[in-house]
């Protein structure tokens, strides 16, 4: 069987489970969920052995420190999974479920249902467990899953497959309902992508490389997650010791992730009290500035940016800083470098504030707070599955309802059209 | 310049004005609406001379009476586009709304606030109303919008849009915020369909032939409107006189459109009293019945259903019906055959009710009532842009929220993440 026959085959049993899986009720759900978790613990020392494999063989081919502590699935990291599953089966479960019904004049009740989008394709790199947690959100929403990882985590991401298999059937359910694409190379993404019969998207997690090349070539819809580049703008009447907070905060918490902060925008008439000061404790915690020219003859140790430090995604310990003339220009430069993915301003003006809310074009907009909060459990939404950065579908953390579409309902006595 | 440059820049000069038409004020879209409601009836004079050319241009193509009548700009079809216009400058703008704001637990208040998508593409094909009825729905929700209307109408679509660019203008908004492609070819098509970089969306409304040439050729995210084919079950225990009036009202009262029922289910225990009944009201209004087997016994009338009768979407006065053994086989008919656009149950059993609107996997599903009333404005959306027949972003009928998207908001008081 080629590859594309392969992953076609994959697909059409994974659409045949969606059927049962969208009308399975919500216990059922929920116990393939806890029995998963069980048996995640339970098979510690069987899935840390068959990972060992793929820990040896990434040895072997050369993967850095990082990538191999991000292959490796100790223990806590199962028990991360474990618990996150859990944690998905006690959120509310979205299918079927109808906000509000309207009369319409005639007499017809008119509601929308919520219902799963049917069958995703979930693409990403090496982290193994990720296969859990997407399985999982996939499943509570009642969504069939094929899964193509990393090849470093191939031996990995089958030992989990088949736990999950388990745990649908010992639950009830069609074990089909979630697929691992047991071979890992571009083909296989390719015919992936490629079946629009049988899935109704594909989310790419990972590298801006791997999301591209989805993206051009995808035949199903793709709901994106393309970088982050983020930005504080440190307004002219901010509270300045809050704004030092939030920018080390945005900064230094975690950098490698996409909601944190990439580039300061300074207004002109708090740049000489602000930044000395956030830059002598940004620079005590290690991280490098690249600044405009005024940034640089205030901060002395700045480096000069250049054109390509303002588009950058660092994911690093580096920061560029400008310092604006108003509030225009900072969100015009947010409009022409950002990434639509989250920007935050510091005021103590009601007025800018609202404005800055309304006029930045990103998928999460902060007033007084880290860029760091762009993120599902932050945001209320329990667990995400990525962060969407473009609008249609859905723009920003995706939980559990932005991987469900809602029907119309009709409740009728008998009304005709005239 | 080529047709790939001049799309492009059109596309280009649209991002450019959707920028300044997102923040537009309510009442500066509205009257932009209400300008272009008075032009159309002052000018009509004018369209008229300029469709006329069109209507000439196409008698002499050899087009049917059908679709000459399709591209005419009667009295009736301009005051009915200018009346629409009304109608949408008084609907809510969506715009800008939150529908709640929550407090996290560390006193974040999080909302979402609907924005415009951004920039859509609309590709039509011959009637030229719907330039104006596009125009009007992206304009209020906030939209820059490109058109790409059907050869046949290319002179009174360059007039409308000269008029829709004046409206803009004497109401303070962008004229860019609304092109229209001044040729009408595919490669002007094919060149739209893949301006990722300008289009946030393009929404194909046409034949079959149209959408799956944009769906296979798009860069951009497509909001696919395929075909309808309805089913209406007439359920075991359904009140038989409102299942022929349901039958009747969705079958003939306006057979060319999407939402027209296709197929009849009949429950077989029902099949003897209902059939002939429904097939005598039918025949009288010149309907042709093509049935499975029981059908052409119990109505000889009726020829034999061939396979490519189940797919069927006929657009015209032909009915295929089938008589089932219980509803478990009238919904796997409908999952084989239907095209998740609009199905209708008629029964009086509460429990098959409820299991009917749960399990069918379509847009829009009833009890009890016509499947005509799959329609934006009888469902209460207001006016409609399309069907959507895929689930992501949409499905079903699309109103002006469904060409909006939201943005997470996030208010804080110094929050960072710990």
């Amino acid at each position: 069987m080629s590859v594309e026959q392969l992953v076609a085959e994959l697909c059409r049993q994974a659409k045949e489970a969606s059927r049962r899986l969208a009308t399975a009720p919500t216990p059922r759900k929920d116990r393939a969920l806890t029995r998963l978790a069980e048996l995640l613990r339970r098979e510690k020392d069987h899935l840390q052995a068959v990972n060992a494999k793929d820990l040896e063989a990434g040895r072997k081919a050369g993967l850095s420190a990082a990538m191999l502590d991000r292959l490796t699935l100790s223990d806590k990291v199962i028990e991360s999974m474990a618990a996150g599953l859990e944690e998905v089966a006690a959120l509310p479960d979205p299918v079927g479920q109808i906000d509000t019904m309207r009369r319409r004049p005639n007499g017809l009740l008119v509601g929308r249902m919520r219902i799963p989008l049917g069958v995703i394709g979930f693409i990403y790199e090496s982290r193994p467990n990720v296969t859990v947690d997407a399985a999982g959100l996939c499943l509570k929403s009642g969504n069939a899953v094929v899964l193509k990882g990393g090849k470093e985590a191939l031996e990995s991401n089958l030992a989990l497959a088949e736990l999950i298999r388990r745990a649908l059937a010992e639950s009830g359910l069609p074990g089909e309902a979630v697929q691992v694409v047991p071979t890992t190379d571009r083909a296989a993404t390719l015919a992936l992508v490629k079946q629009e019969r049988y899935l109704d998207v594909v989310i790419p997690r990972g590298g801006e490389g791997l999301i591209r090349f989805v993206a051009q070539n995808a035949a199903v819809p793709v709901l994106k997650h393309y970088k982050g580049v983020c930005h504080l703008f440190v307004d002219r009447d901010a509270d300045l010791e809050m704004a030092v907070e939030i920018t080390v905060n945005a900064k230094c918490q975690r950098p490698g992730v996409c909601n944190a902060l990439e580039t300061l925008l300074v207004h002109r008439e708090v740049a000489r009290s602000f930044l000395p000061r956030v830059a002598a404790e940004l620079l005590s915690r290690g991280v490098e500035l690249r600044g405009c020219p005024l940034t640089c003859e205030l901060v002395p140790e700045a480096l000069e940016a250049q054109e390509d430090d303002w588009p950058a995604e660092y994911l690093d310990l580096i920061l560029a800083v400008k310092v604006v003339q108003d509030m225009d220009q900072a969100l015009e430069h947010i409009a022409a470098y950002g990434s639509q993915h989250t920007e935050a301003i510091v005021t103590r003006d009601y007025g800018r504030a609202r404005r800055f809310l309304e006029e930045v074009d990103s998928s999460v907009v902060l007033v007084n707070a880290s860029t760091r909060f762009n993120d599902g459990g932050q945001l209320g939404l329990g667990a995400e599955i990525g962060i969407s950065t473009s609008k249609l579908h859905a723009f920003g953390p995706m939980g559990l309802e932005e991987l469900t579409s809602r029907k119309f309902v009709v409740m009728g006595q008998g009304q005709v059209r005239s």
